[in-house]
């Protein structure tokens, strides 16, 4: 089939990435935009705008009904849903399939099986993939301790019905192991009245290391290499890189195999990510598949040279993948920073404001996906992603450079962002060495914090101020300018 | 020795592409502004603005003493010349020396041979390398004719005296060559009452490709891969890309090795540009050396993955190039659109203007050097050139796609821009077959301005806008519509 009206069934700035690669490929585009939502960037530049309603701007971007129903009525072939949203309803993608719509990802039962945590984990298991190894007391009681001691040690040991870290054990010798199994069961049954115990193997400093895959639904699969993304708040990604700097050439044409054959199992279509925990002893462990186009996805075209969206397209159309295996190498490094409306020295609260002046950075190995525009208005109705810097150098020392530069350059006013917090980690000794896992940010909290000194940046911000005729412009419309610089200081 | 304080000595695009970089290597940097000048970009992401005085603001860029007198007032230990003004200037180069400043390029001695074009053809012939084959009657009178047949066929007669096309004959085959210089004897006799003649190899349809080279001056030296830039108006390029169309892998290496060779001949220091007239039948000789950095530098960037300012950087410190010549790889498709303040289909007349609305493209693949800023003037006090569009893809057909995606999408209102005209440009059957020569524009020239049909871009216009709210609120300030779809239509 030919996809000749492609309707993006999202917003911000993945809306506006889908759509450029549409256009680029000859395909009419239609985007959504609920009817309190105010115009972004994807709204400019595709063929038409189609208005939602719903109680909130989220829940129009979540109806079904409502946005079958558009595409069927503007005529769309097809239906990208970017990520997020509908990206991963199987509902959704029956919905389609049933008007005879083509959804740009898998088949609704491979989002099923993937989005079934438990399911996805067993079915990786089963076909010798690895995951990290773990013991359920429930599955058979009497040989709980027994198969315990097969997962390894370190091992960490969980209330079956417990949360929030109460009554976890860490054991790191088999000689403790039946004596924490019996504390661990004490505090189980003292703090939610249940002793069943759960054990699975602790990894220390565990890095987030996934693999872009691709496959055409006919047997097809290739991986795109891996991205590292251990740099995360509150478990939210906004670091992300590659290569990763973990991984040698043997470990990466591992875990990159791995992950090519865990989308192979289930006869992969479309875009999707396999994500590891990646232990620092090289060891690797499943952990989920999105099957779906990831925010990250940049860094990966960054460094191939190809157009992620544009192979979903083709996919979609039945035309299968443009490149084998051979074809997709990686060429220097990338890195993509999250710049999110937060106050990262107030717990990454959401803040709100007006864009009273934007200004992009520019240049070679520079790209900004965004979904704001000079004189918006940021709310909380969304995601506080605003947009997404990403740069591209020969190695990563370079890539790093640059985005410092880039996020130096990079003027967002009115409202609070996390550009001078991501700036810093940048710049944090222990990132530059690659020496990082998913508790970085939380461990470093105090440094990262205290390098941005709000005297220093006061003064920096004002030295802007006073050389910018732009930033002396904005400045006419804000009656407080000690608020403006709090704000774009952080 | 180190860089610590780089002064640019240029403006608009360039200078900011070069802060950039040097802003990246740790740099501190400082621009220039002539007193009635408006601010740019480069003003904006410097650390120091030095405002320089002149009859009229080129005068000022060109008045040696007042910026070398700057350079050491700011405590400036290396200048960048950027390109055009002061970047081939030998005495230039000279004073900086003498004020102990270093100079980003190459030696005085260098730019004057290669400044010299009648001199660098000979230096260049003499060492081997292939220039147009050519016979001088005023050299030996005598053997002219002799002379003119080793010339080889087809073959132009000139008259010494001449210009204008006036007397020119173009000679085909053996048999006819001695009737035609006598014939062409006559008219220049007529023309310009003197009969001395010059004869050189006539290359039909040629085609420019130039070779990017880099060298440290102790010997080494590497090229970075050629550009074809056959894409010319009035003898200046318009689009540049790389790698060429029309080399083989094999024609390839042998052009690029021989400008390198000839770079190593002079023991080149910094980067420069080698450009031949390269023939359809595959034949290619050297035409000049451009001793700086070129407009097109872009292209050779984005295929490659080097920074060429890191490079001058590294060599103008003694540190010499970062990468050997196995090092150096071309990587996918890359084209640049120079964008251009001229109306294209009033001969390319500069255009004048308030830029009421700017709004660059983004994405992947697409890099934007910009010399203006949203709400600026357009005078005729520099050059037209106001932006390049560079845009990158796996292969040429993908270039072009996202080339014309961007150029679409790239809104500069209130002065005509070419930026129709590029785009018309990059449809045209034979530049996406690669088909093309220095005449392809002249000789396409109806079917360049045929294809922008006045309604249909207004009517495109109009749909533009009432469907851009940005330019709703552009149009507020501007009471004659009709000028500014005009305006918007080239």
């Amino acid at each position: 089939m030919t996809i000749s009206k492609l309707l993006v069934a999202n917003r911000g700035e993945i809306a506006a990435r889908v759509v450029r690669t549409a256009r680029v490929k000859g395909i009419k585009t239609a985007v959504l935009r609920h009817s309190s939502e105010q115009e972004g960037p994807a709204h400019l530049i595709a063929d038409e705008v189609v208005t939602i309603e719903g109680s909130t701007p989220v829940a129009a971007y979540l109806d079904i009904a409502q946005i079958v129903e558009a595409a069927q009525r503007i005529g769309a072939d097809a239906v990208h849903p970017g990520y997020g949203f509908l990206s991963e309803n199987a509902a959704f993608v029956a919905a389609l399939e049933k008007a005879g719509i083509t959804f740009v990802g898998p088949t609704s039962e491979v989002i099923d099986l993937m989005g079934d945590k438990i399911r996805a984990r067993a079915f990786v298991e089963e076909r010798g993939f690895p995951v990290a190894p773990s013991a359920i007391e429930d599955d058979d009681p009497a040989t709980f301790v027994e198969r315990s001691r097969t997962v390894g040690y370190p091992l960490l040991i969980k209330p079956s019905a417990g949360g929030g870290g109460k009554g976890m054990r860490v054991v790191r010798e088999d000689g403790a192991l039946e004596a924490e199994i019996d504390t661990a069961r004490r505090e189980g049954e003292r703090y939610f009245g249940d002793g069943r115990l759960f054990v699975e193997r602790y990894i220390e400093r565990p890095r987030h290391i996934e693999v872009q895959v691709m496959g055409d639904g006919q047997g097809n699969v290739v991986h795109f290499w891996e991205r590292e993304c251990s740099i995360q708040r509150r478990f939210q990604k906004i670091i992300e890189e590659t290569p990763s700097p973990a991984l040698t050439a043997e470990q990466r044409d591992e875990i990159c195999e791995t992950a090519a054959g865990i989308a192979r199992a289930v006869n992969y279509r479309g875009a999707g990510t396999v994500e590891f925990i990646y232990a620092q002893d090289g060891s690797f462990y499943f952990l989920e598949m999105n099957t779906r186009l990831q925010v990250e996805h940049p860094v990966t075209e960054m460094v191939t040279g190809f157009d992620l969206v544009a192979e979903q397209l083709r996919i979609a159309a039945g035309e299968g993948l443009s490149a084998a295996q051979a074809d997709i190498a990686q060429n220097g490094h990338s890195i993509e920073l999250r710049i999110c409306a937060e106050d990262a020295t107030q717990d990454f609260r959401p803040a709100i404001g007006d864009i009273l002046l934007l200004d992009e950075p520019r240049g070679e190995g520079v790209r900004v996906d965004s979904g704001i525009l000079d004189g918006g208005k940021v709310t909380t109705d969304f995601d506080p992603m605003l947009s997404k810097l990403i740069v591209h150098g020969r190695n990563r020392a370079e890539a790093i450079a640059r985005g410092r530069r880039a996020a130096q350059d990079y003027v967002i006013l009115g409202v609070t962002t996390n550009l001078a917090y991501l700036d810093t980690i940048l710049d944090h000794p222990k990132f530059r060495s690659g020496d990082v896992s998913t508790g970085f940010l939380a461990e470093e909290a105090d440094e990262l914090n205290q390098d941005r000194d709000p005297a220093t940046t006061d003064i920096l911000a004002a030295a802007t101020v006073l050389s910018d005729a732009r930033l002396v412009k904005a400045l006419e419309n804000v009656p407080e300018i000690y608020r403006l610089m709090g704000n774009w200081r952080n």
